[in-house]
Order: structure tokens, then C-alpha cells, then sequence
């Protein structure tokens, strides 16, 4: 009967989750893992489908490095786009609306200040203290401390258990994280084009290069620009190598090949681009006016600060998680090399930890861990059931 | 007998070249695939072993994006290190200077112009007809370009044939270009973590992100810095983001792990920096000095442009070469993918060419085609034998 069950709840069409609505979440003050408390953090976030009476049903979705809490539906009917994950969350998916009560939050000091469906605490805020933006006096923010105020949003809805914590990229880092930080609450962990268990130094290096035309841009200055434009330049340099970072030359093959942009002569002008730097350019120069700069430096240095257990730690962190954990990188993925999957497999294997392992088969590169993550339906749905 | 021979030989013991002449060659002009002539050509060169009566045993290196001619021994006995491939060059090794002519020499556009043993004409070059230097007045330059200069001056030393083309990275294009270019004289290409047969368009893209940072530095100023310091942070840049792209996880966390700088305080200061960070920003920053931005942009290009036959008739220059080819990538490269030396090997045989596939297995990324490189000794002797 069970089985019965199961095939027909496979099989069903499958929906979407229909129009979402963007809550705020707010607490008076949270203190970092750093030791420095912000006053008046607010969050946003988003939910889909309904918590059961026993608060068990819940499974958090945690976003990547540039993205928001809009991991599936729309805002309106009229959106072009849902939300990044909507091929795995609605009504008859991997991640079924109908049984499952799903969240999404903002994290702290999110890039996306300019979208206005998104709400954060960050370097963009006003810092009550001053009434100005803090710029640079926003403090360090780390993984954890994105994990403790979702934790704060959990508590407030009521619920009791994390039927899973997933996320892709950086939400990976949030789900394990999450999965040590409060062990007793998660019970599965899905880890989508994961970093593993800490920040590769390679990947530091990588969030280093990213950073680093920001704070080449005069107009960056130090961070205090104050609502001004800002370092537009170096921001769109940043955006542009981490859109490379997170492709493959499978995309760059099916998208552009060697073709030239229109009207140049590259054999004739140093300015002259290939269609694919066209693109490159156009395409991060468009998404620079809802980011914010010095948002992203924070963003990336949560992301370097990734360590399970905080540096030197990081088997007592692992012996904590009581969670059944799911590892799935990208095969084409450049930037969270399936390799970093494969050594946090081994990790928790190797503490006794219950692991699966899969893997998203493409060439798109890191982005195939939000593109085709359709892929991941019928692993994704397993691994949920047991 | 010749069995023996070759037991002797490849036992005995192994010798440097020994104390290296830098010397130089000049064509009055020359004129560029995209049809503007450079007055005054220069281009440094050096030499190992004797060529013979019949001209026939010359092989020729071309070398690297960031490299210069300096690919064997020591301009003095107290230089610290010889060049970049002398655990292959030498007396006894397997590009033996006992029975090769090795030649060497620098590209048109080097980067390297602070170098005191480099040669080259490029855009730091004093423009004849302005007694300035040429700047953005310089014309683009191509992998064709470096290797007709390069033939003009096997022609002047009287070569008749190239016993071996070979060259690692920027050097596999050239190469396999020569190999196109002037098929009767070619009779072997070696392409150590080579781009392939052209630039794939996600490398391009790379090579935007690598130039990138040069243009947004102010002190750029499009090109005319006219012997001033110039780009010096965006060169810097540059610099930091190909050292990253030449390297991999394995040399990351051999050589760092996740430490951070002495003093830094990473929980507490957003400026503070892990190991690999400030070991990045210090071998750029050394660096800069002895580089060229505006030559670094034209090398850049070269790069990119490098597609055999030229855009859209790669097969027909495919048909054109005679020479046997050893294909030879890297297993960590993440610069020069090894799939795009798989892609090569595949069409190259798709058109009846004799084609040898080799791995250079390490952890080291790109760089390992010069670091690990003696790894390649017993296939690269094997393939010059035959």
C-alpha cells in the first residue's frame, strides 16, 4: 500500500507552488560569532506548502552566493521567471509542497540589495548607531551566523524538526553547518554542488579574485560610498569571474563557439570581442545596479570562513551531526570541484556518518546545480522518503 | 646495436647545458596576418647543442604565455634556477643537446620587457616613426605572427628541418601552428597542457578575465603610460587571477591548507587574510615589475585568437600538417582542461594524423606542464626517437 502510494504520488502532475509572498523576519539583536552584536536584523524570507501539527515537516532551503530566498514560485503570475529550485519544490516534486512545509530565508549581508523582493542586514543597512550605512563597520559574518538567525526564523514558525537542510553552493555550506550547529534538528542534509566540509584553499584564492576588482575601483573607496553608485566597474568585473567561475566550456561551446561580435575586426583592433566576452560583459554590467559591492566582499569572506567546527575543529564538528547527509556535485563543475564532494564523503564515511553520493551529469558547470536540477528528482525524492 | 645504444643512452648520466648565450635576431620588417608591417623586429633567442651538416636536427621550444626563451640552463653558474624546461633539455636528457639543435626564442609582445635577457618588439617597443613607444599603436599580433618571425629566423641559422615543434601551453599553439604553417618542415609536434588545435571560447573568456583589471586601472589611461610605471595594481591583478587559474587544490592545500596570515584576525577584520591570499598579492606585487600591461593585453589576444586556418578552416590546416603529434596534458589542469587536448587528439585522428596522447599526473594544475615536466622524459625520448 505504501508502495501504491509512492507510484502514484510520482506519477501525479506535477505543480507549481503558485504565487509567493515575501515575509520579513526581525529580530532586536543578534551577536556574532565574532563577538559583535547588530541591532535590528531583518531578514526576508518565504514559505510554500503547510507545517504540520507535530512541527516536523519543514525542510529549509538555503540559497547560493548571489542568490535570494526566492528558491521557487512566483511573486506574480506575470513573473518570467520562478524561483531558482522551482523544477524541485511544488506540489508533486522531489521536494513536495503537498507534504512538505518549505522555508527559504535571506541570508545576512546579501548582495541583492537592490531587489526589492529581498531583505537583508548588511553593510547596505543603516547602522542605528550612526544613521548612516555601516560600509565597513558592518561586522565579520559567517556561515554560522547566517545558520543562527535562520534558526531564530525556525523557532519563531513553530518548528520543531528540519526534515532536511538543503541548499546548492553556498547553501550547502548553511546545510552542514546547520547539521552540527544543531544536530538534534536535522535530519537530512542535501548538499548541492557542495564546497564540503570547509573551504578548499584553492576556493579561498578563487573568493580572493573575485573580490579583489572592488577594491582596485577608486570609486569603492574604502567602502564608504554611501548610497552613491558605488564601484559599479569592479563589481562587474567580479560578476563577470564568477559567471565564468560557475560555467564550463560546454556552455561556452553551445552558447557562443569562436564567434566574433558583430561589426569588430579582432585580427585588426585590440578592443575587438569575441561574442562570448560580449556577452560576459553585457550580461554583469546589466545585474550591477541591484548589487551591492561591499555586500559581496562580506559575502565572500563568509564563504572563505567556511570551516565546520571554525578552524581546527572540523572532526569534532563532524562527530556532532546526527544527520543523513546527501553529497551532489556537478560533473562539469569548475568552481566546487566534485573532488571537494568526494573528500567530504570520505570524511563522514570515515566517522561513521550515514552518506549518499550523486552526481549531477552535465556541462554546464557549477550553475548545472540550479540549471538542471531537475536531474536530481528521483535521488532527491528517495533520499527524502527514508 | 642500436638497441644497445639506446640502453646506453638513456642510462647515462644526465647534464645541464651549461652557461646560455642570449643573442638576438632582427628583420627590417615585417608584416603581420592582418596586414601591418613592424619596423625594426627584434626577438631574442638562445641555442643548445650543434646543428648538424644536414640541418636536420634542430627542435625548437617555443615557450609559455608568461615565459621567455629561457627554456635550458643558466645565463650564469650563479643563477639560482636554469629555465623552465631544463629537466628536459640537456646532455643525456630527453631533448638530448648532444644530438638536437635546440632552439628557443622570444615572442613578439613578450611580456617580460623588465627582463634583462628577454628580446622582443611589442607594444613597449619604440615606434619608429613616432620615437615613442608603440602602445595601443601597436598592431595585433597572432600565434601566426610569433612563428613566422620564428621561421624567418630558423631560415637565418640555416635549419632544414624541425626534428620537433614543441612548447608548453602558449608554446602548444605555437607548435601546433608551425606544424600547419610550414608542414614540410615539421616532422614532430610536441603540446605539453596544450590549448588544442584552437583557443576553446571558454578559454577565451578567461583571457577577458585575465586582461580585465588592466583596463580598469586608471593609471592604464587606454594604454599610454609612455615608460611610466603604468597599470601596476591591475597588471598585479592580472597576474594573481592567472598564478590562481594555473593552479589547483592540490598545490593549494599542500602549500597552505587553511591558514591565515600571521597577525590577521579573520573572525574580526575584513581586511584580514588567509595564507594563500597574501602569498598571491606577494609573488604579483614582486612580479609586476619586470611586466608589460599593454603587452600582456597583445599576448592575451594572440591567445585568444589562436584557431588553425583562422577562423572557420580549422580542418583544412588539420589536413595540411605531415608531422607525427604527441598530445601531452595535464590530469589537474584547470587552464588548458585536458578534454581540450582529448578534442584535438580526436579530430586530428578524425583526419588520419598519427597522434600520441600522454597524461602528466600530479596535483598541481596547469603549472605542472613546467614543474613535473621530467615525468614526461621516458614518453617525449620514445616520440623523438621514432
Amino acid at each position: 500500500m505504501g508502495g501504491m502510494d509512492r507510484v502514484f504520488e510520482t506519477t501525479r502532475a506535477k505543480g507549481e507552488v503558485g504565487v509567493v509572498e515575501k515575509k520579513v523576519f526581525t529580530m532586536p539583536s543578534y551577536t556574532t560569532l565574532g563577538g559583535k552584536t547588530i541591532r535590528d536584523v531583518r531578514i526576508g524570507y518565504e514559505t510554500y506548502g503547510k507545517l504540520n501539527a507535530r512541527g516536523d515537516n519543514a525542510i529549509f532551503i538555503a540559497h547560493y552566493f548571489s542568490g535570494t530566498s526566492h528558491a521557487a514560485g512566483r511573486y506574480a503570475h506575470t513573473d518570467e521567471e520562478p524561483g531558482y529550485w522551482d523544477a524541485i519544490i511544488g506540489p508533486g516534486k522531489a521536494i513536495d509542497t503537498d507534504r512538505y512545509f518549505v522555508v527559504s530565508a535571506d541570508t545576512l549581508a546579501n548582495v541583492n540589495t537592490g531587489d526589492p523582493n529581498m531583505v537583508t542586514t548588511g553593510p547596505a543597512s543603516i547602522n542605528p548607531d550612526t544613521g548612516k550605512q555601516y560600509g565597513l563597520d558592518f561586522p565579520v559574518v559567517t556561515i554560522r551566523d547566517f545558520v543562527n538567525v535562520q534558526k531564530a526564523l525556525v523557532d519563531a514558525l513553530g518548528i520543531r524538526k528540519l526534515h532536511a537542510m538543503a541548499g546548492p553552493s553556498m547553501g550547502s555550506m548553511q546545510a552542514i553547518e546547520w547539521a552540527t550547529a544543531y544536530p538534534e534538528m536535522v535530519e537530512r542534509v542535501v548538499a548541492v554542488i557542495p564546497a564540503g566540509l570547509e573551504a578548499d584553499p584553492y576556493l579561498v584564492g578563487m573568493l580572493n579574485v573575485w573580490t579583489a576588482p572592488i577594491l582596485l575601483d577608486a570609486a569603492w573607496n574604502n567602502g564608504d560610498y554611501q548610497g552613491a553608485q558605488g564601484p559599479i566597474k569592479g563589481l562587474a568585473m567580479a560578476l563577470k569571474t564568477i559567471t565564468l567561475n560557475g560555467r564550463h566550456p560546454g556552455w561556452a561551446n553551445a552558447a557562443f563557439g569562436r564567434k566574433s561580435e558583430e561589426g569588430g575586426d579582432l585580427l585588426q583592433d585590440l578592443s575587438a570581442r569575441y561574442a562570448i566576452e560580449a556577452v560576459l560583459d553585457k550580461v554583469t554590467t546589466d545585474r550591477v545596479a541591484t548589487l551591492d559591492a561591499n555586500s559581496l566582499l562580506y559575502t565572500a569572506k563568509a564563504c572563505q570562513l567556511f570551516s565546520l567546527g571554525h578552524e581546527g575543529k572540523l572532526l569534532d564538528a563532524v562527530d556532532r551531526i546526527q544527520a543523513r547527509v546527501l553529497m551532489m556535485p556537478a560533473a562539469s563543475d569548475l568552481l566546487m570541484l566534485p573532488q571537494y564532494a568526494q573528500k567530504a564523503v570520505d570524511v563522514l564515511r570515515a566517522r561513521g556518518k550515514n552518506v549518499e553520493y550523486a552526481v549531477l551529469e552535465g556541462e554546464g558547470g557549477h550553475f548545472d546545480g540550479l540549471l538542471i536540477i531537475e536531474q536530481a528528482d528521483a535521488v532527491l525524492r528517495k533520499f527524502l522518503e527514508n
